[in-house]
């Protein structure tokens, strides 16, 4: 599969196929039975800018099916109950279904646990005794998560968390707001990130720890969505933690370690954006090339003009490097090898390339491009808005300029 | 008025304040009452995708004040009863008012009659008998226009245009279809195009002519919207010509004359929008530069980081070029002096850079950048949408590359 | 004269077409009759690196008929006995005679007084005594001068300034040295900049005085030339002063303010820069049109490929951008009004689209384009440098976006 | 070595040790001794613009103490005597020597003989008679090559081609030019192509054939050099064939494809090109880096300002992204899949993106970044000629888009 000198293993080869069969039976038939419910953005959300719960019940039957045929839970941890898939599996799977599916078939994206949305990786720092509240409906697909990390004036910057969480006898009690938090609305659990030690934190030593919030808990409140891209609705939420008392056996990992649990989590998103951005591309690219074939001016198919297909030339190698870089990040991950500024490398140049990759196929398709219809303008949103998640193009830049003049010189 | 030096005449500066004035008044202040009617895309626009009946009367107002104001028709040509002001007052005052009140007040658009919904100069082309019945209306901002020149299959090129045009009697009998056409849901009267001579329109030899149609006229009926950026609604429609029959004093110009006056809008069309896109992306790097100062990461404010402020710089630079060079132009085109290749520099230059502009406040504001709030979203597909209305970004390359080419080096 | 709306009065234009005269006669002739001697570098410099004898004495001539024929002084103020052109005047000489005549015959750059190899506005801070020492030979054409800033360690920190210059009796003992000067090893007089006040330096608050020193004083010595883009040769010098004397009266200005001094320099060397990039650019473009034109591939002009046009046309409007910045700004200033950041926009923006389209005009040419013969190359040399001289654009980008921090927010 | 997925085989990185010790003592400590001799260009050519008699000698025992110590030949095929080495194995070595020993060492270039310079496999079509006439003198690294195929009218296009060769008994009789022959002026044996179908080559259908000429064949000649970026000399000639008379076993493989042996010499040339960059690139980076940490602006080194370190950055991406196309595509070829598309985005990234990390890195260092002596200026050449050479930047991107839009859409 491909022309890579990146071979694919038979294995993974082999739930590539499945994932496909899955997704034609349970999402694409899904889609094109649901029709607009599932594609007009009018009929999608509720007045309050929320999924209306007919799409919740869809996305519902999409994970639960999947974790059914084996497919949901192929990234979690074996010793979560997961299938212990590596990171170059999680690259390759994402690259192929948003290439192969495009942004339309949105469900899709639910078909394979997020990290985000768990079960992840992120539970393994979960106590015996949390692990049992939660692991089950997380792996059966009926539960999701969220992940509470940014604050209002915090993006990066330990020092700035303002969520406080304070030991009261065999309980935590948590204080603060969390902003951009995406499945917010809908979440069953949040893994709240909050400062337990105010000098430490200040001294950015340590000090935030995790927490995982079930979202029923008295005090926990979600305000969703916040709009953007001039879309009426949005799986975004604001969240609010008023007094939230959770027991001890909450705690994620170690008290004060909780960055860590973050920055692993963190590293997950850059990959699976990287490998996001270079599938939705090539589903793009692809779409734009045989448009150029297919549109005349002038008499002639708009493919013979350099003006129309040298652009899209160099979205070729701009797309094809960036598919380089993440598997080759993903498996020096796989390897346990020095990863920090090749992932930071991989997703910032991912997402830019795709964005770009994807306007310049606006722009072949004229005013067409711009339509809902097509799909480009959702595409576009998805990878723009990376270059902002889990990392922004500053920070990744930053990242990457620091490792450079520490003296890690291999590119 | 601003540093440049350009001079701005004392009777500029006065229109400009009353503009002010105006708008402060008659659009801010409505704007505030009506809230979230007027710009949340869920209550803005219907279940067909059509602005409501309290948005289009909200417009028709904001029309009819100015035109009682005395700002509707000021760049309406005198012969037709409007203020006559050339293209330098209309660059001026477009890119005053985007770059003064952004895009959220988007009611300012329809305080100066805009060529494409009209009263324009298009109608210069009118007989004394059509100018009479259309005039009065158009004039006092009740009724609107639209301008039908597009084909599904016809981009730049007059000889793929498919809507005929054939005599009958005293009678013109019009047969096809248009698309892309803004307004066109909503308009009173359309312009349009149709092929009238298809041996010279093949040769492009002329052949094509255009017709001023009411489009209460029977088998005219319009389709929209054309929903794009993920958008609700839209005001673009679709429309359709089914043996729609048209008295001969309905004819713009000469026969077979009608690419001129096309040509003639898409002029002004362009001057527009450079100037709504240098308008636009100033406001824009204004609320970035506002935003670095306040924003504080590792307890410095984020205009400390070059990181941050080099990509304003360098927006400030372009802008400021394009500014320039729609100025030029404008005033070129008013001295009756050569202006293709410059007014299609000026449109290719300003709505690109001004693209770039707005993207780049965007990413200073991370994820905030993204939301409807901000409105940078939607000034964003202002100006991207011009990279392909009134002549694509390849179609102005063409032009300006003939135009070298062919010895026209003034630069 | 050309198609911008900025008029060129009939006084320039009387100016520019005296220049034209001048330069076919004694400087395009003369390079004609000397061929190799004034082109090939290896016969244009001595081992040394030097300009030969020969080359300084055409270099003279070319000065001294000049001077005679009342075009060398044209931009010197007129209380120094030169022509008192403003900014205008000089921005459109220097982007004229550039855009005409290009790199090829380069005497062209000596027909009017650059600001630093004199005479120029610097000495307008000389004491009456000093004026009558230098001027005159100055003025003739006979005598030339370099400008004494740079050192190895300082860029724009005034801080990192070493030359010193202490009292002794009625004169200034200067000790220090000086890297990349142009003009240095031929320099008859130099304006050196020193530290005078030790400790209002290292505030940042003057302290540093400029000293008129004629080459000849003991203790001056100039090393030359600093070899550049593999050339066999340069006229850059580093400058060392071993207890160089000098009388008080040599000092320009007020003490402890040369960096006023230096700055009104730097201004001009801004707007020469900008200026000379949009005229190379210019002429480079023009070339790179005709040869696309002439050039076939496959059957057609190479000007039939929207990749050969498409890349000029961005040219075109990158320069036609440049030119009017540069115009406008060089009005500002004639005007009184504020421009630094005008000026950093225009000289950044200006010599950054020129190297950018100078290389796509070599890109156009194939391997002719890299040839000496050519001269693309050395033109690109010359804009290239100016990325770094005079403000780098580094340094430049920091005003502009201090400026606008600070509310200049006109663009 | 490094931290790429792509491992290096321990007999490649023996290979490659062997190298460096070769290199440290039959090159770098030549080039030591020779000091200016070698690295000034004044010093290296003659008046002619050719190697001098010391610099030919130098580049002479290079090749010959390489081929002693088996080097010289490790890519030449073992069917003609020769390492037969992969293309894996070509582009590491290429890559690696670039980024270590930079441009100044360049008799670097001399320690593997080149596919242009020979003995290569484009000699694999020798005849027996011609192999035993020219192989054991091209092995020992006495005797060099030149690839004789472009004309001063034919780029990419083999109809342009004017050089003829009509058969005239047992010979065949050459008649033409050639240019832009790299090593011409200096070669004992030249590859000249010539059309000996004029029917078939103006139908692009084969005709042209590849014939192995001595240069001390009478009515053969070079005239050199072509003098390029300001250079006084250069290693590229013109060459002329005037009845120039050639057994019948110079032919080189079929009558009439000559143009497959030029394109597999080509595809060489593209990968070299491509590791060449990237090397040069690195080697540039990490003097940019280290200079940025010791030089002081303000105070502070330069590595503290993002406007220094985010373009270092973004060089570490693009060149990250080239080297891992380089090494991917060198794979495939070994691989025996298919390579077209993936070779020319490999060369035409990596070129590019090279010239522009380097023009950074010469940014970095202000106006020391232009001089000679630092070299970056010489490894922007390089690369830059490589935009032109083996493939013009826009015959690659044609290539790219062709094949994309026949389906090629591996990425």
């Amino acid at each position: 599969m491909g022309n890579l000198s990146f071979n694919l293993s038979p294995e993974l080869e082999g739930i590539l196929e499945g994932l496909h069969s899955f997704i034609e039976q349970e999402v694409v038939e899904r889609h094109r039975q649901a029709g607009e419910a599932l594609s007009e953005p009018r009929l999608m959300y509720g007045d309050d800018g929320l999924f209306t719960e007919k799409v919740l019940e869809s996305i519902r039957e999409v994970r639960m099916a999947a974790a059914e045929a084996g497919n949901y839970t192929m990234f979690v941890p074996e010793s979560l109950g997961g299938g212990g898939l590596g990171c170059e599996a999680l690259y390759r799977v994402y690259e192929d279904i948003h290439h192969r599916y495009g942004p339309h078939n949105w469900l899709t994206t639910y078909v394979v646990a997020h990290w985000v949305r768990g079960p992840s990786h992120v539970l393994e720092h979960a106590t015996e005794e949390a692990r049992q509240r939660v692991l089950p409906h997380l792996l059966s697909g009926r539960d999701s998560m969220c992940f509470g990390m940014s604050e209002p004036d915090a993006g990066s910057d330990a020092r700035m968390m303002r969520t406080r969480a304070v030991p009261d006898g065999d309980e935590w009690v948590l204080n603060g707001s969390k902003i951009w938090i995406t499945n917010g609305p809908y979440a069953d659990f949040a893994v709240i990130f909050a400062v337990t030690d105010p000098v430490a934190a200040a001294d950015r030593n340590g000090g935030i720890s995790a927490f995982l919030v079930p979202t029923s808990t008295p005090g926990f409140s979600a305000e969703g969505s916040i709009r953007m891209f001039n879309s009426p609705g949005g799986d975004e939420a604001l969240l609010y933690l008023d007094d939230v008392r959770i027991g001890k056996e909450m705690v994620l990992g170690q008290l004060g370690q909780g960055f860590d649990i973050a920055l692993s989590g963190v590293a997950s998103g850059r990959l699976y954006n990287a490998a996001r951005a270079v599938g939705l591309a090539r589903w793009a690219l692809e779409l734009g090339l045989d448009y150029a074939k297919r549109r005349q001016t002038f008499g002639v198919p708009i493919s013979e003009h350099q003006g129309i297909t040298f652009p899209m030339a160099e979205s070729a190698m701009e797309i094809h490097a960036a598919h380089l870089m993440g598997l080759n990040c993903a498996i020096l991950i796989d390897q346990g090898r020095s990863y920090l500024k090749e992932l930071s490398m991989a997703k910032a140049y991912s997402t830019e390339v795709a964005a770009r990759a994807i306007d310049r196929v606006v722009q072949v398709h004229g005013a067409m491009g711009f339509t809902n219809e097509m799909g480009f303008v959702e595409a576009w949103q998805h990878v723009r808005k990376a270059g902002v998640a889990d990392g922004t193009a500053e920070i990744l830049r930053r990242v990457i300029a620091q490792r450079l003049l520490k003296g890690d010189l291999d590119l």
